[in-house]
């Protein structure tokens, strides 16, 4: 059984219907109908206007997101371990056209208002240093950790204090929000976020992924950017339809919710291996080399990550049977 | 019924199936069985070891190319109304880092040797000037017009001649290829041809287009630009199963015999009015404003192109009571 | 004798001077007593509060400008043989990150609201094609031809309707001022021109430019793009050094006014022969091969520019014997 | 007496005659006689074949040698407190088309084979993550310390072992040659250095640096980048006067000679409140802030470096007599 990544899973039965619903002629690009109805949609789940844009990847999200908010001649506050930074080939450099990413240490890939203001504070303000421009948070982070809405509203505080705008890369923010049981809008607008890159891949979606602008003006930008990094395809409908139906009796939730529950069942099997609670669906424990090869060995499958430790996965459809089989044998070993 | 463009048409249902049975878990990325079966699948059909890539769209599929083909100091030539210069939104500066599209002219959209020939004469050969890097052709052309082998082939004697690249954007190779009866080897690489976007989406895809490269030595760096413009889908299997069903049976050479039938019978119906020979599945017809407005009344959609001319796309899926009814209004006008 | 660029001609005197007399220490960069009394003395030259900054070349000057005034994703339209799209080996390009240049035909390389409104309204208004955001236009033109203030004005209505934003490339800006005799202001500005390119290298001046922006809310981006593109030079006083010693009692006009003269006494040597009116300092003569040949054997030395046809450049120190001489030559071919 | 910056000082003598001497009419751009003899002064004294371009800014050196180096998807690894990381906005973003600047720790910013080796390893060899592909190191550093031949070759093996290329910012080079005594070729290309940025504005010069490929092969990409960055100056014959004067009669050694000399007297004068040792001219002083305005008050000018710290940097041209003042003072403390 997979348990290295969230992306290895299937797509929701839902979503493989939704688009073989959608496979009719219409118009092409995103002028289809489909297209047409997530503004509307994602107005309703936020309870604020805004505008959503369909891709096809968290990193298109994230970077489209950053280049309009962050002129090529300045910087962009992030964690050290943030995705951005580790995981997405320089994407934002080449997407922003060299805009620099200034990288700061929390403790679980957290940011916090001091280590930004530090950080600001350390940048002389002259033409020789890169000023800042935005800051990207990570919820869930990259180590499962969930930034509540009070975390969030302090690191918002900070933006509009300092000037600078606010972008979250919310791969699992619907695994943030399963814990937490805050409201979406209290976790992204209301808090100070002026983007958002809205992870349904990861979570049961097939290929597509939204970006969320709440500050609208920039609509018009990313409209243009999407297209001119070839993210604009040209039978957007069945992407669009994708994001309908995750959104569709909140299925994006529910299946947030059986990740995070497969997650807390393994959790339990082994609170002193834990490296930082487990919140979301994402587990770093401490295991011996001998341990993960006998994990491996009876079939299950992980990244190590860093000597002593691995870290696993779970996923929307993961049976409790395998989940409880696991939890055993970790519990056990 | 829309004839406007190609992209409106829906994915062949074995596309649809395609992905649906491709829907379990499997590894992310570019990791899985159906995307690990694309080099090999791709080198068959074209009779040599090429590298295979998907991406989502053309102009991914063109750009990614002409960013390893030339370097940003660089110039790519290509026609005044190719894709690349008209309909990408400026993406080739984006992905290439601001290299210069020199525009050639040529009947059709099509680029010939002597216009390529004049194009770099033109070009003093210092530093104050860009220097040629890459041709760019499209074939079938913006215009519907196919290069045949012998053509491209003397394009490539050019690109060889002068030391440059040479890169084909098929986004509707299949259906050049439907009409000239040749072999897609020599129709690419036997006539140097280095890259190719092979364009599936047009033809009854959904959302999965290819680039090939038969310059293999490119593929490492290519692997890492589709990463890094945020083209490397998390959950790549869908893609690649959608290609696979494309190739399997001949099924991208049967959709683009059909479209290019439908468009056979629409020309016959009004010989007199074709601004270009019909040879893919595109017509430009002589239609006056008064023409233009009955035939949308009668719920027939295209796009206007330049005064007194319309611009009818065929697709794969379209039905022979449809374009015999489209010919004998036409034939009536 | 040398034509072929008033780049070739040493530099006055007086800059010498000047640039002896700045050799004292002082803060570096921009922060020393000569760069601070620029803003000044530029704001007083041209009547208006204005920002100057100095570079040390046209290109650097012409690139930063349009880098603030059109974003990535935007096109500058400009003429086909300006010199940001012939002569600065894609520099455009380079500084905007991508931007497209949307080349115009003109007699002389002279842009007309007609021809600026026709390729704007050529421009399909979606995400497809690029939008433009800036128009570029030189003055004096390549060809030597002088846009009179209401020609500059001209295309600054079309600017203002269509919310494009006006650059002027003035590499020999003087040559033109020092030809119509109207006042900088109503040249630049009070024309709508929104940033200005202003030479002075090839008018007398060793290695300082000027930037000049009319928007001076631009000031602080340029500042960085400067320092960003590696142009904010250690040790500035002695480019504003030099700059001040041009504007000091008018040599630049006096510079100009000479440069002018000598074009105008070659002009009057084979009215005949012109290719196009003489205005600024250049000439464009047709000249057999046979003849050009001639000349070169004499000791003159030009560029070919196209068959049959030569370019002179006259400069600010040519002395009236010689060209009292080749005017005598030039009417005897 | 300014102390805060060698860029404060003025050029030598020698370099203002230069200037003059070359005020004459020349070949444009760098055809001229001066900027024709660069290659081959500099061949001789690294005793190897070099290319070298004369620039005006250590930034533009630094940044058109990096991007020639590593490509826009790969990455540089440097010192966290390089300069190309801290003071030149983002310029290696910028010229690179935004390449990564990976940060290693190091004592008195230089990088050791062992730090390099670590940040190499934890690179895993994926697309996700930004592969290296060059090195950069400073020397001297900017704590004013200074690579020895053998510490300069063993990162050279790193970069050989590894495939990456070696640049050396020698903005400072001078000062660690004369510090150390070795010759040129030793302490570059000997080492394995594949380009230098050799600075002189620093250490006399007006306004002219010179990059130094060591890979020739590279020299024709150099020429189109530093035109296309606009630093190719049009009359660049007095940048190459002044290259030339500085190697005459080794007067560049000379004066760093005598910068290294007057920071010998100061270090002397305060042994204990070093914070590194004294190689080049730079101090860093362990100072109080009642001790620091103490000295701002006796006229002495220079940077705060973080707090109870000062730097202090000497030049070329202070006078015996300043220095021993200064050094009587900050014994005194």
């Amino acid at each position: 059984m997979r348990f290295f990544s969230d992306n290895a899973a299937p797509a929701h039965p839902k979503v493989i219907e939704a688009i073989a619903a959608s496979n009719r002629l219409d118009t092409a690009y995103d002028g289809d109908e489909w297209s047409a109805r997530l503004d509307g949609a994602f107005s309703d789940l936020f309870g604020t206007e805004v505008r959503a844009f369909w891709v096809t990847t968290g990193t298109a999200a994230n970077c489209l997101a950053l280049a309009a908010l962050c002129p090529p001649y300045r910087a962009i506050l992030c964690h050290r371990d943030a995705h951005i930074e580790v995981d997405e080939a320089g994407a934002p450099g080449f997407f922003t056209g060299g805009a620099k990413l200034v990288l700061l240490e929390g403790e679980g890939a957290k940011l916090t208002p001091d280590a930004l203001d530090d950080a600001c504070d350390a940048i002389r303000n002259d033409v020789h240093q890169v000023q800042p421009a935005a800051i990207s948070i990570t919820n869930a982070t990259e180590y499962g950790l969930v930034y509540r809405v009070d975390e969030v509203a302090a690191v918002g505080d900070v933006a509009r204090r300092r000037g600078l705008a606010l972008h979250m890369d919310g791969a699992r923010l619907a695994n943030a929000i399963a814990f937490t049981g805050d409201s979406l809008a209290d976790m992204t607008w209301r808090s100070g976020v002026d983007a958002l890159s809205f992870g349904f891949v990861k979570n049961g979606g097939l290929n597509a992924e939204a970006l969320i602008l709440f500050r609208t003006e920039l609509a018009d930008q990313i409209a243009v950017r999407r297209k001119r990094a070839g993210h604009l395809l040209s039978k957007g409908r069945y992407l669009a339809a994708q994001l309908l139906a995750m959104l569709e009796g909140d299925l994006w939730l529910d299946n947030a919710r059986a990740a995070n529950a497969a997650a807390q069942t393994l959790a339990k099997a082994a609170p002193d291996r834990l490296v930082y609670p487990v919140q979301a669906n994402e587990l770093f424990l401490r295991v011996s080399a001998g341990e993960a090869q006998r994990l491996r060995e009876m079939g299950f499958d992980f990244y190590d990550w860093g000597p002593g430790q691995i870290r696993l996965v779970t996923s929307w459809d993961q049976q409790s049977a395998a989940i409880e089989g696991l939890a055993g044998v970790i519990a056990a070993l």
